[in-house]
């Protein structure tokens, strides 16, 4: 069994998306500038299917996130749109028609939903009945290789706080939000998670830090 | 005139403190283990008068906290001692006879003290006429050297807060502390603070990770 790990940008102060959080800006006031590493480069681009960029020390960091997976889990509003029911003709999310994942990816929702196959590989299925059901099939889907939690915060934290999780990777964004998204809130027993740094790397504008996470 | 820096350590949620904060447990619950990586250090026992301890990639972090600095500014807390008046034989604080400093140590508070000369060459001077008066006297004994605040985390915010910080070098532990005292809390407009990351450093159990400090 492969295992379950989770790549997020988070600000010096701790957050994963700035205040005011909408639908037509869902990372915040700020938010986007959580990114400005990331957007710059090559690997980036390539997974997009677009040209251009930069190679730096985050390169081999950003190519490792697609290493060795076999599905990925989202959170509904990772995916697209806000709240409620999805309705008559559902937005097919942020994505567009060749999504990034080129995998089965499974999205936690309340409202059910048909599978929504995209181009590249990529297949949306819409999990109703919570995050270990969410889990179980992606676990399934993916094999011997691992499972990637895609974001938001929401999802990360609810694998975190189950204790399911595996490896937690922060890149640290040099700003400061003051508002928003915590990634380490919503969380029943935080002293209770324990972290092992595994390794850091200094990017441009930004450093990852990967952790090996287990349980008191 | 030298550089106003700081330095310290955060949990990965943020916290430089632990919860419940009291004279007896100065860091909170847990907040003795954000420096592990820091008490293991054979510049940490030098700098303490102690031999002993490892050489990892922390110590020229480490080493380099005491180069150039002319003078230090700390909080009343991290003298030593809680809240209210000295009374009549104060309390010499946390730092023993010969305190790791060597260098004038301006404490901010609100009670007025005569300074307290110690040995190595460090003395306290109690200032209770703000933060302003507190880096002016600072930077008169610093000469052309820096002035380094060290801590706590109320001190940074408001030399942060004022726009007056040049430098903060943030050291992060490998654990959740779930509660306590933030770094970046009490900050009227923290957005405004502009963080560029000069260099992060990967040590054992540690990121270091320095920022050049700007107000947009």
């Amino acid at each position: 069994m492969g295992k379950l790990k989770a790549f997020i940008t988070m600000s010096a102060d701790g957050y994963v998306a700035g205040p005011d959080q909408s639908e037509e800006n869902p990372l915040g006031v700020g938010g986007e500038e959580l990114h400005n590493w990331l957007v710059r480069l090559k690997a980036f681009n390539e997974a997009h299917g677009r040209e251009g960029g930069e190679v730096t020390a985050s390169s081999p960091v950003v190519e490792a996130w697609f290493d060795n997976v076999g599905a990925e889990i989202m959170g509904r509003n990772m995916f697209g749109g806000g709240p409620g029911p999805w309705g008559d003709d559902p937005w097919k999310g942020w994505w567009g028609d060749d999504p990034p994942y080129h995998n089965p990816v499974f999205v936690l929702t309340h409202y059910e939903r048909e599978p929504l196959e995209m181009q590249g590989g990529t297949t949306f299925h819409f999990v109703t009945d919570g995050i270990e059901s969410a889990l179980d099939q992606a676990r399934k889907a993916a094999g011997e290789r691992d499972v990637s939690i895609s974001g938001g915060a929401q999802a990360i934290q609810q694998y975190l706080d189950a204790g399911l999780l595996d490896e937690l990777e922060i890149s640290i964004s040099p700003l400061l939000l003051g508002g928003g998204a915590r990634l380490f809130d919503n969380l029943g027993d935080p002293a209770a998670i324990e972290l092992e740094q595994v390794r850091s790397v200094e990017g441009v504008g930004v450093t990852h830090i990967s952790y090996r996470v287990g349980r008191s």
